[in-house]
């Protein structure tokens, strides 16, 4: 199942939001994303993060933004439609 | 017979979007489904649900949802349109 | 000829919109119909529904409505092209 | 010779909008009409026509919307393009 | 070499736009025209005119309305591209 | 190297847009010249031009212009792209 | 992995912007750039820069960009998808 997330997330100036984009890219079924900073503040950095992918697992995502200091606040949209990787 | 609906659902904090994404993929018919969130309250989260698919029956939609302990609003759009799913 | 209706209509609460839908799919030539809620009020609702077919008959359509309890206020635009269902 | 109006009329409530596209349809060279009702006064509609085709001849349709009873208030668009019917 | 010219052009209230159209489409090199009207004054039009074609030559257009009694107020816009009538 | 440039040009009413668009043309590597009229004062007319084509001289391109009595106030945009005149 | 960047870039008015782009595109990966000046002060510009390519380095831009004298101030958006060059 194709899987799309678009995610509100709050990320500290460190690491930098090609890091946090690889090591998402690096979880199980991710394929695609992007990172658009739309606030910064003094400390942190408020994100747009869309995560495309198959069968993605959500808590997957949140631990990988854990790891990397970053906080999941809120799943804005979500997207699921049938399809394998291999149909793509 | 493709069918389409916009449908405005009422869903509280738990289970997340995405779990109420993946229980209506599993409903007959289905074949996408996109979760978009209104709207945040204390409570609840006001949901705009586009379900697409073949030959959808609108029953097991809004009882799908409400084993989630999700309301359906109201049906804001519907398309219809000449067509199996084997012709696409 | 093919042909495409945008239409005013009022319609009570009940049938519900796919059920308006569906009926129009069964008119003769109609092979799309979108049903798009314009406004809610306490009695009734007031629709744009779009019509799509060959060759559609506006009284089929208005009667097929009026089965419904719906009522054809206006039409607000029409579509004529050359082409018969076969070259589609 | 491809030729596109765009055109400013006056109708009265009779006839309505579906007889005037499927008469302009039979003038030659038409191949395309679009009508739009732009305002609804007591006794008239004021409409905006697209008429596309191939050689057309704009007195052939002002004289077909005056049989409707319609009058051709202004031309506000002209498109002529090389091309004949045979090369669409 | 493809050339595109948007043109503003003052036309008094006869010849009408399609006879503007149809002369400038007799002009060498021209296969596309479109007369759009922008204003109508109490003795004249103010177009906006897009002429297509290949190799033209804007003192042959210029003429060309003049004949017509249209007066080229100005050039918005040319666009000039690598291509022959052949190519396309 | 495909390259594209959005140039700010100020212009004295002669030499005419089609002239200054039909001598970019001849630059070594443009293939394609879009001049758009900004602002129109009493003497000068102030211009958009984009200019493409493959490895252009930026200096080649101010030197046309300044030939022309036209002035290039600033280069609003550069887009360098991989692939040559052949892979097109 | 193609990779794109939209980058917050100071620059001292020289090197023009031309030269900017041509450096970029040396570097190991880039295969597009595209610079768009946002703001001119009187003795910086301020770019948006757009970088395609694949497995770029943000390093080896900041890098690049610091031996023109251009200051990388911040990063606004990241696209990381799945595909090597020769896919493309």
């Amino acid at each position: 199942m194709r899987v799309e997330f678009l995610l509100d997330v709050l990320k500290p100036h460190q690491p930098d939001s090609y890091i946090v984009a690889q090591e998402l890219m690096k979880i199980e079924g991710v394929n695609k994303v992007r990172v658009r900073v739309d606030e910064l503040d003094q400390k942190t950095a408020s994100l747009h993060i869309k995560v495309q992918g198959y069968d993605l697992s959500l808590d997957d995502i949140s631990e990988g933004l854990a790891k990397l200091n970053c906080a999941l606040h809120s799943v804005d949209e979500v997207i699921c439609e049938e399809g394998g990787a291999i149909e793509e």
